[in-house]
């Protein structure tokens, strides 16, 4: 496997792919039957794509999990990331939309997690730094339900520059933290925004805490340290919606 | 191991379960080094628990994930349980208090992270089936950050029985659904409240749903089928909070 390359795995995260994500993101399918995959099937012909059969050596170089349903996939993630410039360039911010940015995420679980609530909530894209950060995989794939396909990811550089960029565009900046300032129950969404979400075990860093406008709050019983961070950007993100209903359309 | 034992894992999941979690809960105590412990020796002191050296051996019995931290606990859940008919008899009903129902959540993962959402939101207890329904495990325990051992976690049979003695005490049942009738964010939780999360894959069941009072819908973008079980429950129980804030005392 090359660089950029990974394996996706399930049927519906396939589907996902195939209808929605850039030509050439697919590389190879593998399928242990074609009984009852019509619909996959399908979608293969339209892409022109000819299925090999899925034998057990191919599996277990795969590396995936055991919900792979006999479908998995050869995905090239260099398609599926959109470089920083390029996305903003083209993004209207007119329209106030909202991004989420990930800080130093570790659980696949949770970025994929992330990925989904975005594309649920109407987010105009999810911002994933090079390093220090759980890159997107097939166990992300999974957790997201095949939303990695639909909502834009864009690949940033350093977190903190990337945030000087975004407020240069007047994009107010969110950082999410259980000591934040502001409860998020009272926080009205009129700029485009951004949503910060930190690290699982330390949170958002320093100096990248100090770069945000607003450093938010999600109020909670005092029995309990945290919410998970999956849990807290879903909850941001679901707040933001309930205020912009035209995200959604 | 018996029944209801399971192994625990992590420092911050034992340290809960000695600090909160019944006596005679946690059954014995394996620690890799007592160096750096000094939080959880004191609180296995209080307990008179003395921790045995964690050998190979006990650790490859256990089955527990990279993340142990060195420290393992033997767990009887049968006293972290508490029976519906007891809990149910202790509840002030006239607090307006809210429950979570689990019906049929197959993911460890997707359990304990709504146990922990269900703490952080003032929830007054977890319904957790003995059938169908993944039971309380380590995974589970760590999923929930330890919450496990702070809300109450209610055993019940037959869902829809629990359902009807629920309704006798006055309790508006809440089923969460995607196509739900009524948006979540329209909805004024003025009665006691129970939120019922289906299977990850089929929702809740047809039965379970024509008992539901309302079916809640968590506004979304048409691109998306659903939101995680884990991720739904957190923002109706958020929701529910942002109106209950004396049950975050």
């Amino acid at each position: 496997m090359k660089e950029n390359e990974i394996y996706a795995y399930g049927k519906h995260a396939l589907e996902e792919a195939l209808a929605h994500a850039p030509d050439g993101t697919v590389k190879k399918v593998f399928l242990a039957e074609t009984a009852g995959n019509d619909t996959l099937l399908g979608l293969l012909k339209k892409r022109g794509i000819a299925p090999a059969a899925l034998s057990a050596k191919a599996l277990s170089g795969a590396g995936v999990d055991a919900s792979h349903q006999g479908v998995i996939a050869l995905i090239d993630t260099s398609l599926l990331m959109i470089p920083f410039e390029k996305f903003l360039a083209e993004l209207d911010v007119s329209m106030n939309p909202a991004l989420a940015l990930l800080g130093e995420i570790q659980d696949p679980h949770n970025v994929g997690a992330i990925v989904r609530s975005a594309a649920a909530f109407g987010l105009s894209g999810v911002l994933i730094p090079k390093d220090r950060q759980a890159p997107v995989t097939g166990a992300v794939i999974k957790a997201s339900a095949g939303m990695v396909f639909r909502v834009p990811l864009v690949s940033i550089g350093n977190v903190n520059q990337t945030i000087r960029e975004l407020k240069a565009k007047r994009f107010w900046i969110y950082g999410l933290s259980g000591e934040g300032a502001n409860s998020l129950q009272k926080e009205s969404f009129t700029e485009p925004s951004v949503f910060v979400v930190g690290n699982e075990g330390s949170g958002i860093r320093e100096k990248t805490g100090e770069l945000c406008d607003v450093m938010l709050r999600i109020p909670m019983h005092a029995r309990t340290e945290s919410l998970n961070a999956a849990v807290s950007a879903a909850i941001v993100m679901y707040q933001w919606s309930s205020q912009h209903p035209e995200a959604l359309r």
